[in-house]
């Protein structure tokens, strides 16, 4: 076997610890809380479906491929809850350290590629960047108003801190993020968020 | 809210009920037996970064939209297990029906893509769906491999029966399938098949 397969293969199993990685969102059926490799899938999935709407011309294949990689840091820095209180250097240097471990398994020509991708996602400076990430902080609003609020209520979370943190929406699409401010309108007035 | 978008977010509402889909096969770790959704991200991943020993020139953008959504007729018409005994028509009904509804959710234009491209997937009939195929085998080979031959033992599984049932990877990729089978010979000495 040529030491590329060798490498990718190696970096698949790693990726398979994804799926162990537990977010602070429930399913849309509010069942169980759900793990990082279904939630990539679940917005990956989104954006091939939403793509129209997105606010300036995109590469959707860019996109895609953002998506299906930008949660594996994960693997080793944990999933940061959006509301939550943490050091943004701190996690911002346990992410990076993250990328080139795990990235750093590939060969070194998809290994630049992979982590070029990632720090465009994280940067949120060209269309392809917003987009991915409207759709990032979409998907949890829809799946947290379809479990009647499970994940904002055990949290205690305010309409106002939903809006602050998912303003950006708006940059990779204004017709989604007003989408999505009716919704945060109407799971305030059900209870779901304070 | 005009049609299409709301149309576009019913059916990724519906889309989280593959969350619940359990497979047969476990995690990498053999801790638990992995959900569909976690394995459609797994194996689009897989496909992007394998992309290159493609046996003839793809699309992979293509591949992975096939990917993405190949899987959720498996919503309503359940996994079927690949060793295990089944009606291949009665599946096939059943999932045709669970095609016509799910991709039916979404606006006129978007079902007959979203259809085309599963009906691509299911024919193997084009370079694109060989690859898209070769990775869904290959990928539960790798997991199964590295928990110890978990779901294989639990099942029974022959070192005959996988190189039976996985050996249209080499329509995808012979060299994906050099090294499968070099796997499955090491599975059989190990013991994980018999």
């Amino acid at each position: 076997m040529d030491r590329d397969l060798h490498q990718q293969i190696a970096f698949m199993m790693e990726t398979d610890k994804l799926k162990r990685i537990i977010r602070r969102n429930y399913n849309a059926d509010g069942s169980r809380l759900e793990n990082t490799a279904e939630h990539s899938w679940q917005i990956t999935l989104m954006a091939l479906t939403l793509s129209e709407h997105a606010e300036e011309s995109i590469d959707i294949t860019k996109v895609i491929k953002m998506l299906l990689i930008h949660d594996l840091v994960e693997i080793d820095a944990g999933d940061t809850y959006l509301y939550g209180e943490f050091d943004l250097e701190e996690r911002d240097t346990k992410e990076q350290q993250a990328a080139e471990r795990i990235f750093g398994l590939l060969p070194e020509y998809q290994q630049t590629d992979f982590m070029k991708l990632w720090q465009e996602f994280e940067a949120i400076e060209t269309p392809e960047a917003r987009f991915a990430k409207a759709i990032d902080r979409l998907m949890p609003i829809l799946n947290n108003y379809h479990s009647g609020g499970r994940s904002w209520k055990e949290n205690n979370i305010s309409r106002e801190q939903v809006l602050d943190k998912c303003s950006g929406i708006q940059h990779g699409s204004e017709k989604l993020w007003a989408y999505a401010q009716k919704l945060i309108d109407q799971a305030k007035e059900k209870g779901y968020l304070k």
